[in-house]
């Protein structure tokens, strides 16, 4: 397939693009300071420009796949949030991965599929993580209610806990809570976008 | 309790005023367009003037609970949506609400709480629902994880299903979906208000 990666560079991005290419499939990789395409999804034009950029490439292939592990959040304390880090966490996260969906409609195949990546806190809180909880709980709720609209087309989220190799920046965060190693998490991102399902939230581990 | 009420003169804030006057509140309205006090919560400016304001009224009390039955999203198919669209939605539904508490910790008593509006469309999506959908999934992540950060002060969603007394307006959109009885409604929020539960999402019916 033809899948187009967003944050393909980050720690979570590397393992689903090692995995991808792995499996055969031809990989074009997006973010803001690395990657095949240099844009912003958080800025909706961008994501008109990079889709456009994309078609231009070769413009006999369509994309098979988009797949995300992108997003920015702020973490802080409730109390040190401002309504302009709410906004920030709407538009790196939320409005960011909408835009790749609802722009990407008219670009991917009849049966194609777009993978978005949400966290766990959309159902487990921890202190300081209110702008992401918000963030996944929107993405969560928007990819079962795109589902039934955008079909054959597919859409899933992943959303793991902290990932094992994570643990070392974010661990005191998750006190007890089950870490996921990405091996796992790219298994998620295989499913969704080689299997049939749509409107599920891959919650992990 | 001296309860602020947002959305006071809305089909749903109307039921809520009535009987939380009923039960003996001193309720303080607050709409656009009616209300004791009129300000628009979609501008975070206009909260922080709306919290001001009802201080003033009578600087002896406290708020005791901040109640909500507002909140505006568009409802159009995902291919109709602009990104002004879903910006819209986290604006009118999702921002104003957050800002309700997050401007509110400071001026509500120590164990006073929040009751948030979002809906059904959190878990079971309508064709046309997307940016409902979103704005619901991202209040109740939200509440999940505010309600850890702020107790004792408390926060709660109620999170129902169409009304039976607005099926003759958008009856349509829920084809064979279990309504509720504004009537039941409305004990959600006593339930919030009076109640000790924190970081509960009141799913309805
Ligand atoms: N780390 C964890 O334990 C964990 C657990 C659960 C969920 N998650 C979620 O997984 C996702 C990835 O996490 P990670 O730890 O891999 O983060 P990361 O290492 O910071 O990688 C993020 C990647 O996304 C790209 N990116 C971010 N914002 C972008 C934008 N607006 N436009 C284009 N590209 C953008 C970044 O590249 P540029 O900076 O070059 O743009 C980078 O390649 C996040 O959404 C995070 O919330 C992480
Ligand atoms: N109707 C249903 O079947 C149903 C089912 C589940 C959930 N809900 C949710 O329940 C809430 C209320 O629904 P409803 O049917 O009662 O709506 P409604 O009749 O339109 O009432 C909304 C109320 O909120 C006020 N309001 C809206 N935006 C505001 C803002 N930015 N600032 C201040 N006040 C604002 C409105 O007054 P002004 O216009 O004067 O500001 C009005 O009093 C909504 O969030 C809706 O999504 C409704």
């Amino acid at each position: 397939m033809n899948i187009l990666l967003v944050g393909a560079t980050g720690k979570l991005g590397t393992a689903v693009h090692a995995e991808l290419a792995d499996r055969g499939h031809r990989v074009l990789t997006v973010g803001r300071t690395a990657g095949d395409l240099r844009y912003d999804i958080a800025d909706p034009a961008q994501v008109t420009a990079m889709y456009e950029r994309a078609a231009g490439i070769d413009a006999r292939d369509v994309i098979d796949a988009v797949v995300s592990a992108a997003g920015d959040v702020p973490y802080k304390t409730l109390t040190a949030m401002t309504a302009q880090d709410f906004r920030a966490a709407f538009q790196g996260k939320v409005q960011s991965q909408i835009e790749l969906v609802r722009q990407g409609l008219g670009r991917v195949a009849e049966r194609g599929s777009f993978t978005l990546i949400t966290g766990v806190l959309a159902r487990e809180p921890i202190p300081t993580g209110s702008a992401a909880s918000m963030a996944n709980g929107a993405l969560e709720a928007f990819v079962r209610a795109a589902a039934i609209e955008i079909a054959p087309q597919r859409i899933n989220a992943v959303s793991p806990s902290v990932f094992t190799e994570s643990l070392a920046d974010y661990g005191d965060f998750f006190p007890g809570m089950p870490p996921v190693g990405l091996a796992q998490v790219v298994q998620a991102y295989v499913r969704s976008v080689e299997g049939g399902q749509t409107g599920q939230v891959y919650t992990l581990p």
